[in-house]
């Protein structure tokens, strides 16, 4: 063997943002509570949790609280039914595995992996289109029209329609409740994508009229990678919960309370739906004071749009802390810098910053969610201080 | 909202076999090495490892290393690529969604999550019978007359075959270099679930004949759960690791590095990548004390036999650490205790003993790997002392 396992060691294997401001625009989420710091070394052996496994499913188990913990979740999102799975990418994948018929319609700011759950369970994908630069806005409507564009050319409405809450290209907040009329209206189930969304924002997905909702544990509910949650209504669990109907041919073998789309039983036993339970009680309290980070939110864009160039891209007023700039200033700056592009991410790593994509600065995105308003402050100012010190103006 | 937060508290989520012997026969190859836990806290927040994360996939990372260690890890079992998954299950998945068509044979003690995968997948199930009570075991020429009997019952060959090198229920070690050869023959693609063997036994993928690896990052290669290790061949690569080939229509997205059937990017971004990673270079020394390892376990099962009634069932001599016991003695115990069946459970916990699943006695399974020679002691001798408690002989 010539593996080179020095590089492995725990001084190799070092996080290189740590201590840092961390703005990566999926990372401000999943910073992990105290609480669920507590219990990590505890809970961190392989799938620890299924010490306390009795009837085969992660989901049912009584100690620690699981059980009791699904029901909350779905309490919290006011739906009827929850599960968990290996990410948001996992739960769409679940939810279009017990469709399988025909189309999904989505929004073309989706997500990757929605596109991908849809082509790996063979729907066909229409989209709907949003409105451009600068906003890149969807509107509700425009679903009612790409239904029946899907009707002309396939000669049925689409099967299943997914919205992404809040994009992650732009941090625009749609309106799903708009949207989930329009779909009950033609009867087709809505997925809510809320990766971007719920955890950090209150979400009543009765209210939304969402038929399903998706969330990301890791990027919105401060848990360790990966789980998603998965929430729908009495109305679908039949079908997406759906259980084995396999039985050996020559065992005879069956697994009746395995949920097929799941792999049988979901895995995120162990840290993943540990972390996400120790976390719950602060997420519960923290979407309530969702108010206070867009307060934070629109104040840092006035402040970088103080900055010759610098311009927001997206909707306006920003609704959420996931934003976008474009920065010709900066793109100017880096064609005559010998680091070229890379000359904002290691400005700003020198003044203990990361998150800004390295070699952007044409557009570049930042999340300022959790961020506290010295941490606000001290971000603006390294922008504001890069730019003075490569002569771009800055308003004051 | 009625939810009583309160249980979440960490003081309320503290893992019950904490400080006690864990022989669960799932627990014991999972539990996280001195070195995984040094890193733990460091990348514990969401998906940490995206931070550095510039190509779009977590496997083409290059800090941490982990576009070096897919290539040690494939190495290590000698194949030639490697991916990692939500666990052997999803591996599993991945597989069989880029074969989907026919049939698959496996062995008749394969794991539920292989019977699911088939399902999900749409895959006929053939199962190759075992040598039933007491030892069970997989004869490799059953395979050839099984591909037979598909051959026959649906007028072609099995798409795909797949063998549980070690199984759950007796942990018993099958032939597997000569069932790859009999699939070889028929040029069958072979499967190789490897959840409890690589990882804590030497896996050469190409003395095996092997197709496909699959192995259990969080069962069998101390890292925290989720996490599953595919390998393959280059033969199977470009089919297995397919790429997206979706292409929106309206915005002409496309996303050509992603590949489907691992939802694009695996989920395995944040603990349980750096975890399996922090604890490879143990593993890799691990593996090569099996031997060490064998001889514990046949100890043990020499003293528990020395138990009037309690008897190995599966293979013998042992060769795994994973073992299956019956106990008419103690099951009749059992029927005039108080506690039923729960009192092997309780007196074991008493001793400091965890795994035995509650409630079991006229059969259990227990795990010694990596129990040192005085727990093994212990756990022989408190089965002994509960037995004489309770009148039951034991020799000396």
């Amino acid at each position: 063997m010539y593996m080179n396992l020095e590089r492995y060691a725990p001084n190799n294997l070092k996080r290189p943002s740590k201590g840092m401001i961390n703005v990566h625009p999926i990372q401000r989420g999943g910073i992990l509570t105290e609480e669920a710091r507590k219990i990590l070394e505890e809970w961190s052996d392989g799938y620890s949790v299924c010490d306390l496994c009795f009837e085969g499913r992660v989901d049912l188990i009584k100690t620690p609280p699981i059980a009791e913990f699904k029901k909350d979740v779905a309490e919290f999102l006011n739906m009827d039914d929850v599960r968990f799975t290996a990410g948001a990418r996992h739960a769409k994948f679940v939810i279009m595995s017990g469709i399988k018929n025909g189309s999904v319609v989505l929004d073309s700011l989706a997500h990757y992996t929605s596109y991908i759950a849809a082509e790996l369970n063979e729907l066909k994908v229409y989209e709907v289109p949003n409105s451009g630069y600068p906003e890149f806005k969807i509107e509700p409507e425009k679903y009612a029209e790409t239904f029946e564009k899907v009707k002309e050319e396939t000669g049925s409405y689409p099967s299943l329609a997914l919205l992404t809450h809040v994009d992650y290209r732009y941090g625009n907040v749609t309106d799903a409740k708009e949207i989930g009329k329009i779909c009950r209206d033609y009867n087709i189930p809505l997925i809510l994508n809320t990766a971007y969304s719920s955890g950090i924002m209150e979400i009543d997905g009765r209210k939304l009229y969402a038929d399903f909702i998706v969330g990301s544990g890791h990027k919105s509910w401060a848990a360790t990678a990966p789980i998603g949650i998965l929430a729908t209504n009495f109305d679908y669990t039949d079908k997406i919960f759906r259980k084995s109907k396999l039985r050996g041919e020559w065992s005879g073998r069956a697994f009746t309370k395995k949920e097929t789309s799941f792999f049988g039983c979901s895995p995120v036993y162990g840290l993943p739906i540990m972390t996400l339970m120790a976390s719950f009680p602060r997420v519960v309290e923290r979407v309530k004071k969702w108010d206070e980070e867009i307060k934070k939110a629109r104040y840092f864009v006035r402040k970088m749009e103080e900055i010759e160039g610098v311009q927001l891209v997206g909707e306006r007023p920003k609704n959420h802390t996931l934003m976008h700039f474009e920065a010709p200033t900066f793109h100017m700056i880096a064609k005559k810098h010998k680091k070229r592009g890379y000359f904002l991410y290691h400005e700003l790593k020198r003044r203990g910053i990361v998150g800004v994509h390295p070699g952007m600065t044409k557009n570049f995105k930042i999340n300022t969610y959790g961020l506290t308003w010295e941490e606000i402050e001290k971000v603006i100012n390294s922008f504001k201080e890069i730019a003075e010190n490569y002569g771009v103006e800055v308003e004051d």
